[in-house]
């Protein structure tokens, strides 16, 4: 992988850009940042770190049960939310057919069809169940805490359904992504016999991908989940203490990214120019938006940091972003992210050559196409006098994908240390749970119904 | 349809919110904006606006063709990038079963399954040939100016293939969208004979989905298509100048944007609280985003405005970007969208009443599960003292769709006239495009390949 950042450099961008001075100068900074990722690590802090190398058992766990449960289940269904479903989803579309819920069995060598249920949408549920046939489905509940209501009440009622539906046999049916020990979901499993694959406690949801919350669905898509593991293990390799952050790309792309937010680049533009590589967009936008927002630094100042993270897909979103990109203001910065060999080629054929904005598309293949709008679009926003960088893989496999995921998680986790916040928490999330609570009337949460009850009411004018 | 904008008033946020008094003195310039934006109308520089009033005959065409030749296929295309695509996909989604394509033929009325193609990705057209059987397939080419590289380059590879595989035949499995005098498409569908529907010169993409654009392909799902104008009529009438603003939610939904933007608010979240409505926000992000991301206003001063638009869903994305929204910095208006009835209903069972997080979902529908999470993050965000506003939808039904198309549509027009920039071009689009065919040696494009091969190259240093 190949990251390219001199479209963010004064060289190209003139006053837009990052002074070469301007790095240099930012080194103590970066150099504590270094040493405080380093610290964080080596203190148990960032165990999501050593994912990619202890899981060699896991790995085996996870084919044996894939191999023992595949054919008799046509639909694999996970429920789960946030990088518990956003992981999962970008990896099977990054690496397997886009029509794979359409293809036959035997096209897809055997492997069951995915779902992905990540939302309380009683439409959304109701209506999946009109192409589920539930005797030939296992559903994957994922919930490290076993209390995400969201998760929970999924799997609620699709136990009593099993349970009416299929009778003792219903177990075989659902299989647990929990903690080892701790919460409800563990407990439930336990006692029910469920079969359950662990996440590892200092493991946190959104650098979870590469454990069995990723693994298993992945896994059970025919995909080389120890692939994704080897790859993720060389960029960690890479980003060890002790080498020179220049040389790092994970360290330089959130060095970027902080000098850029410095000077009120709020917003952080991933745009992919591959339809594989889209949902990778929505995984990192969870990773980047929850790691980064947060309210207090470290030393327990309100800053209110956080870039907002967007997603969108080249060349599609050059007839629907891109004008604003490169015509509107100076706040973003916009990432490219581009592949040197896509698994398939098509050419246009040379036709229609008396209409010159036709004509010149003869003999030429999508792929050139795709990658020449690419470059394109970056020379644009350079005109323009947008930040804006590059990554390239050189193809979209297990290893690439494992090692483009570290990389994010890597990079996200060093920002963090850059604003000084806590890359691992999401204390911003408790408000709103705790008022859904109060207002179900859960028990405990008596004062935030309150709370509710007594603030303001609506003003109707304000309705219309 | 409700707007309630509580929640970006100083009542709510205090000082992070909107005086009513900062409305008022705001008057002068909206009744300018009002008066600019009849005149633009009666001058007829806006007749997407007379869409909902003028097709009943393009319907019926539509209907006649639909009839003809739905039993003949089982798959419609859309190759069409932009609100082209965007259009189709959002009210398709919004409308039908959220697994349409995966349902037998006589569970959705005998309409065809829908396909929409908006990117030159290789892998994604060569991949759908595996699910299409050539002759049972329509392919929709929509481009107005017949120039658009990726839709027309789509379009001579699968005219190539249709011809080879199907002889004389072929041309019944072409329908074309376009313009009824200018550019290559007509040109090429009158000499062929492809049967075309028309998109009035007047109306731009992103303007055009309750034009042919979107109603071919929506009637081809089985959408009741004079429902969707008829909703879209009921909202412009609404919005008729004469009335007072202050009552017409596309106005005011505009005007609030408008001082959210003032005030360094440059990002614009959409967040439906309703799968189906998923897709509307990556159509309202193209308009919102194309239309009022521009460098120069309408007296040639540069003025680089233009805000961001985010899209996200609850409660989903209350795992992934609330965290940011609620503790990060006060720069963005998030804008829920909520539905007051859902098509389904699914009832959490009363089981684990022994674990408090869990019990109190029992008895719970997931309906007033996701409506009551609406709420509570509202509440979240307006305690952090972050902008929001809610639009209710009653139901989401052909009628209310089109009315809330048409409200998009309306409002980012006049949130344009505000900015008193010119919503309805893309200069700077232009940029890319001619860097491509420059790349590509299209003749004429000589001066710009030469600026280009001037660029300053790049610095390995930065590359790594």
């Amino acid at each position: 992988m190949k990251l390219d950042y001199n479209n963010m450099m004064s060289e190209k961008l003139g006053s837009q850009g990052i002074a070469q001075s301007e790095l240099d100068a930012l080194k103590p900074r970066i150099e504590t940042a270094v040493a405080a990722m380093a610290q964080k690590h080596a203190d148990g802090g960032m165990d999501w770190r050593n994912l990619p190398f202890e899981q060699a058992d896991v790995v085996k766990d996870i084919v044996a049960y894939v191999d023992e449960m595949k054919s008799d289940i046509e639909a694999f269904v996970v429920l789960g939310i946030g990088g518990s479903a956003l992981g999962p989803l970008a990896v099977q579309q990054a690496l397997n057919h886009p029509y794979y819920n359409e293809l036959p069995r035997e096209k897809v060598g055997g492997y069951p069809k995915l779902y992905v249920v990540d939302n309380v949408d009683p439409e959304r549920l109701v209506y999946l169940f009109d192409i589920l046939d539930l005797k030939k489905t296992l559903f994957n509940v994922i919930s490290k805490s076993g209390s995400t209501s969201e998760t929970m009440s999924q799997f609620m009622i699709i136990e009593e359904m099993l349970k009416k539906q299929l009778g003792d046999d219903y177990k075989k049916h659902i299989v647990c992504t929990t903690d080892k020990s701790t919460g409800n979901l563990i407990a439930i499993a336990n006692k029910a016999g469920y079969k359950t694959f662990i996440i590892p406690s200092g493991v946190g949801g959104r650098f979870s991908e590469l454990s069995p919350v990723g693994l298993l669905p992945a896994a059970f898509c025919g995909i080389d989940i120890a692939g994704l593991l080897e790859g993720a293990a060389e960029m960690d390799n890479l980003c060890r203490n002790g080498k020179d952050y220049t040389k790092n790309p994970a360290y330089m792309y959130a060095i970027l990214h902080y000098i850029a937010m410095k000077r009120g680049k709020n917003i952080s533009v991933m745009m992919p120019y591959a339809d594989s590589l889209k949902f990778i967009s929505d995984w990192y936008a969870q990773l980047w938006a929850e790691s980064l927002g947060k309210k207090y630094d470290i030393n327990g100042k309100i800053v209110n940091v956080g870039q907002t993270p967007v997603k969108a897909l080249g060349a599609t979103d050059q007839h629907s972003q891109v004008q604003l990109y490169t015509e509107g203001p100076f706040d973003k910065i916009i990432v490219l992210m581009g592949v040197d060999e896509y698994k398939e080629t098509i050419t246009i054929p040379k036709v229609y050559t008396d209409m010159p904005s036709l004509g010149f598309l003869g003999g030429v293949t999508h792929n050139k196409l795709i990658q020449t709008e690419q470059v394109a679009t970056e020379y644009a926003l350079t005109v323009a006098g947008k930040m804006n960088m590059t990554l390239t893989l050189p193809k979209v496999t297990p290893q690439t994908l494992g090692y483009l995921l570290h990389f994010f998680e890597i990079a996200t986790a060093f920002a963090g240390e850059l604003l000084e916040i806590n890359a691992f928490d999401q204390p911003g999330v408790e408000e709103g749970k705790n008022a859904t609570y109060a207002l179900f009337g859960r028990p405990g949460y008596e004062d935030k119904k309150k709370e509710l009850d007594e603030a303001p009411k609506k003003d109707q004018k304000y309705i219309i």
